[in-house]
């Protein structure tokens, strides 16, 4: 497998600790956000979303959106399982996926920021837009997960811990305060102490400066 | 079960469309986003998020988010299927469902567009930063879903129409321009011809003015 990935953006953080939490060889292909590739020809007949990750498995197709190949890694290499058994509790640990993964990511995207500068707005006022969604983000997931288990929704790293500690990195790159969430910053040390999922964070890519 | 629901938010649109055509009886709890009961202190103790929709099981477990709340109906009540059978199919079609679920309708949330706006930008400003979105979001979902079926997936509508069918009503609420997009207002059409999901539409809901 290929993954176009770019080394800070948090949901290519997602989808490489998946592919490593399941023991999956795969090559990294490196998009660079900043640079604008992914608004390429050649990349947009890749992934017409025209964002990071894309997937492509080793007939050719081509999987988007982060969400959804880790849909697709969990059903066709179930082992780790990254969400529960049993239906309900399948949908708490996507909720609280999504909370972070629809509320907080989608709104703090490169391309929305680049949008809200396009407005006449400074970097004060983006970095600033940036961590309102983060506190609100932040205290909904709190509630969400469970309060007592060492990761998220149990005694090993899910969907919820893999979208937790991208945003945390991304998090702490823009000086947001985390110490009103000490759960989430235990579970993040947690998640860090796997190689799988330290492995996958931006400053080990082949991409990073 | 009870649904907190607003009449014109388009998440709430999607559960409620999935709801009627697995034939599910349900109570809807109206939530006005406007007003702002979605941040009360009894609501918050509902979902956490201080969103709609949410879904309230007979037991009282609240599922929220709807994506996540999609997953568990098609889990728990699998007629009719809301994904194609097979999982890249699976991950495909959930691909196209994301790139409106996350990367149009979250930047477009009221909630989104009245911080906009307490940065000093008018309604003009507004609308034009929801068309913006829309514009690349229809763009790359008309690329990802297959070109010659009844449905974006199929020959019954699924994830990606219920999301469609949700943004193409906000679409012409703003005055956007669907032209550009005429298989996508088609399948709209087609799914406008299906009780289950005309009855999900806003003016149908008994919060409508």
């Amino acid at each position: 497998m290929k993954l176009y990935s770019y080394w800070r953006s948090t949901t290519s953080i997602r989808v490489r600790a998946a592919l490593n939490l399941k023991g999956l060889d795969y090559e990294i292909v490196p998009v660079d956000l900043v640079a604008g590739v992914q608004r390429s020809d050649d990349y947009t007949a890749v992934n017409p979303g025209q964002g990071v990750p894309a997937l492509v498995l080793d007939d050719g197709t081509v999987l988007t959106q982060s969400l959804a190949i880790l849909d697709y890694l969990d059903e066709t290499y179930p082992e780790p399982p990254l969400l529960p058994e049993g239906a309900v509790a399948r949908a708490q640990a996507r909720a609280a996926a999504h909370q972070i993964a629809l509320d907080v990511h989608p709104v703090n995207n490169l391309k929305v920021v680049n949008r809200l500068k396009a407005l006449g707005h400074d970097q004060d006022v983006a970095v600033d837009w940036m961590k309102h969604w983060m506190s609100e983000g932040f205290t909904a997931f709190d509630r969400l997960i469970r309060p007592d288990t060492p990761f998220c929704f149990g005694d090993t790293p899910g969907l919820a811990d893999l979208c937790l500690v991208a945003q945390v990195y991304n998090a702490r790159r823009w000086d947001f305060d985390l110490a009103a969430f000490p759960r989430l910053g235990e579970i993040d040390a947690r998640c860090q102490q796997i190689p799988a999922i330290a492995s996958a964070m931006p400053d080990q890519q082949p991409d990073a400066p």
